[in-house]
């Protein structure tokens, strides 16, 4: 296969596979900190995580490389070799984009916001929080100055390219905006239709270690590798590893079973994408999945494509009865009406599938003119309110604990990363409708708990492919299209209508 | 703290900083792949660890470092600072020591011999098993060759010097020779006074949920700081992780409940001397442990000299009565005859007390002449049948699975390292000796469950110590002498007698 030469990209793929190897290393000692390490490792931890950090950083800038990349693309590459040059190239655009300095103060300025905001959120302190986000976002702005002076895009989208390569905020705002017209009015509808159908609520306790078997079993059935990969407890769940060895964690309350087995299932979507990369390129950047939406539409579309769907609550009514004996709320159909009922709230992360969309609207909406310059932080609050008012018809005035303190990404400086989550629910909903043009019976198949048609179309389609193809070409030669938000539209009248 | 001008102890000293943050990351890694990992990422793992290996093995082959250490010799330096300087050359010698394609052979012909012993040992194929330690002898007396003409010892003990620095065979021939005279006879004499006293043997099984959380207990009860470390379970229990964050772990069997809470009591000696490494000096040198002796001194001082002291048995059987219910064997005194039950047998990892300095002189005896080219591998069934029969009286005649194949430490090419066993017992009835000294009602103490004198001893004789003394300094602040083995034998002969 190596027959040609091509000493420039050799070496770029030999420095880039020793940037994995730590890598590696940075992500175990990072899965471990949160589901292992005792209380007073931290600081060590955080020295060690940072040295490694340094070191990266200093690989992934290395002078020379600039030069070799362009020495390499010269050079006779294989097409999939060529997207390999062509993810490095991104990579090392990226790292060396910023000045150190730059880099620093950002950081510093987050960490002291993030850590202010663990005591500031309960206490509702909105004008204390304020006082530590501004540098954040001054700063963001400073960097989105510099992305997109390099990259032609605005601002906000500069931010945004980090985590979904090629969207931007022109697309989102015809996407978000066509949303904007139909989700409120749908939202209704399914409330007041929901209102009239009854459902048991199940009775607790549920023991942790009951859950935890349960979880594992169905982790299992949706052909997650556990010998290639663990599932543990932690305080917020996520998916990290490597492909070879992926690490879930999850979280359990005794009082439902409902939020860590779907939590579960959730992250199985991740982790089944991580360990299904294309082994023969592990360790180079064409490897990597590829891009936050992508990896958000394979947690969805277990989540919600498969496992909010009527035939897998069929499925696993017979596990739960087997787990915490019988109950009424246990039927399959009360069962799927738990999974999918709908509710306003002001709460994100507790959103249903309905309502999520309009916590990301709203979030997209302040944060976008927030780094343009277009809006201030002081402008917030009020905003905030409006958009809760229009989209979930929700009153939040005085309350920022619940409002723009809820969630940690701005404090994180993650401006540009909330429209993932949403494009990614739109993305699952139209491999949904891809894996039905293909298998006609697939849910017929899906209450028989026969999931291998989604998983074979999956791991065809998007998991193999790695970082091979651009988002569009991706979604074009898995479904026929570039992303097309009517597929959302239509399996959430599907399912809630 | 830092008002001196010492620019090139203050670069030494930010580098071998940088050296143990990545460190800590192998550490832990490498605790994970023991207690964590899935099978399947094995190979993955391998090569992460492998490349900070070479990282960590570049920097401690800095060709500017030699030069650095002899300037920083010439700076001004407080004597806790010079002796950390003295420990950096240390490090740095045995690094350069070696040219780099030595210690790759080395590291394949080890691989190679403990790969293939794992299924020649079950097998009893000594002439297998030979043909690959051959190489592994070869290497390691080239290895010994080179460190011996740098340092000015004999081969075996440059060897030995990696593990237990200033200790000789002149000065172990004359250690072990004492012991040689008076052991055979003690065990005679032990076996026999046992076999007249009965036990009561405990009847499980003993579930593992349970043993662990006694364990816990047990840990505990001797100090262990749960808020920095962690105790799980492994194939081969041992110490590892940082200081700030110890990784203790066990193994469990249903069948009997002692050789986990044993093991665990031992691990937990190891873990407090980590724990209690000297804070102002974490990162550099002079803050690790002394020596592997003194390190396996502080298990032991756990497992013997606490751990199997009648107190002890009193002080758990209440424990074990509420973990597992009331029985016979549970009676302390009944309890503490199991502990410490004197038995001849053919495997080292098995033995008792009494028997186990038996184990570690036939071994030292063969691997001295061994590596100084005095006999050759096809010497040593003969010779190890001998030494049984001298020292414990047992045939071995054509069993060598449980006779020179049952240890990995020959194919790992660990000569040298045996002696640090019964070094360590020796020290643990020293250390003992001198706590009674210093507190005249230690037995009554630790029979009430009250060991904060032997913690306190231990935390400002040894534990606080790291490296900032020789071994020898260390032994006579802690104990006013040397190495002095009539400690043990009056240890021995207290206890069994």
């Amino acid at each position: 296969m190596k027959t040609m030469n091509t000493p420039n990209y050799d070496g770029l793929s030999a420095h880039y596979l020793r940037l994995h190897h730590y890598a590696h290393l940075g992500s175990i000692a990072s899965w471990d900190r949160a589901a292992n390490m005792p209380p007073r490792g931290n600081e060590a931890r955080a020295a060690a995580m940072t040295e490694l950090a340094a070191l990266m950083h200093r690989m992934n800038t290395d002078p020379s490389l600039g030069e070799r990349i362009a020495r390499a693309q010269q050079e006779s590459l294989s097409d999939a070799q060529r997207a390999n040059l062509r993810e490095i190239k991104r990579n090392w655009e990226m790292a060396t984009a910023l000045p150190e300095s730059l880099v620093e103060r950002r950081q510093m300025a987050s960490a002291r916001c993030e850590h202010a905001w663990r005591t500031q959120r309960p206490a509702n302190d909105w004008s204390g929080f304020v006082a530590n986000l501004q540098p954040v976002v001054t700063l963001a702005r400073e960097e989105a100055a510099l992305l997109a002076e390099r990259s032609g895009l605005s601002k906000y989208d500069a931010l945004m390219d980090r985590f979904e390569p090629g969207m931007t905020s022109a697309q989102l705002d015809r996407v978000f905006g066509a949303v904007r017209q139909w989700l409120p009015g749908l939202i209704q509808r399914v409330v007041e239709r929901q209102a009239s159908q009854p459902v048991v609520e199940p009775v607790g306790p549920f023991p942790v270690a009951v859950q935890e078997s349960l979880c594992r079993r169905v982790v299992a059935l949706l052909g997650f590798d556990f010998d290639a990969g663990t599932l543990s407890t932690s305080t917020h769940p996520f998916c990290g590893g490597v492909p070879e060895d992926v690490r879930m964690t999850t979280r359990y309350r005794e009082d439902d079973f409902l939020p860590a087995l779907l939590g579960t299932v959730h992250e199985t979507g991740h982790g089944r994408y991580e360990q299904n990369r294309p082994r023969e390129w592990l360790g180079q950047p064409v490897s990597e999945a590829r891009s936050m939406a992508i990896h958000e539409s394979q947690s969805l579309t277990f989540e919600m494509q498969l496992g909010s769907h009527p035939g897998f609550a069929k499925v696993i009514s017979p596990l739960l009865i087997e787990a915490f004996g019988h109950q009424p709320a246990f039927e399959p159909g009360n069962l799927w009406r738990l999974m999918t009922r709908v509710k306003r709230g002001l709460i994100r992360v507790d959103a249903d599938e309905v309502t999520y969309p309009a916590h990301i609207i709203l979030r997209y909406e302040i944060e976008r003119p927030l780094v343009e310059g277009e809006i201030e932080l002081a402008d917030v609050p009020a905003l905030w309110d409006r958009k809760m008012s229009e989209l979930l018809g929700l009153d939040t005035r005085g309350n920022y604990k619940d409002g723009p303190m809820q969630d940690v990404h701005w404090p994180e400086a993650m401006f540009g990363y909330f429209p993932c989550y949403s494009l990614g629910a739109m993305y699952a909903a139209q491999w949904g409708a891809a894996m039905r043009r293909a298998v006609p019976d697939l849910d017929a198949r899906i209450e028989r708990g026969d999931f291998a048609a989604v998983f074979n179309w999956l791991r065809d389609n998007i998991w193999s492919q790695g970082s091979r193809w651009t988002t569009d070409e991706l979604a074009v030669r898995a479904s026929g299209e570039v992303l097309n938000p009517a597929h959302f539209k239509t399996h959430l009248e599907a399912r809630y209508l």
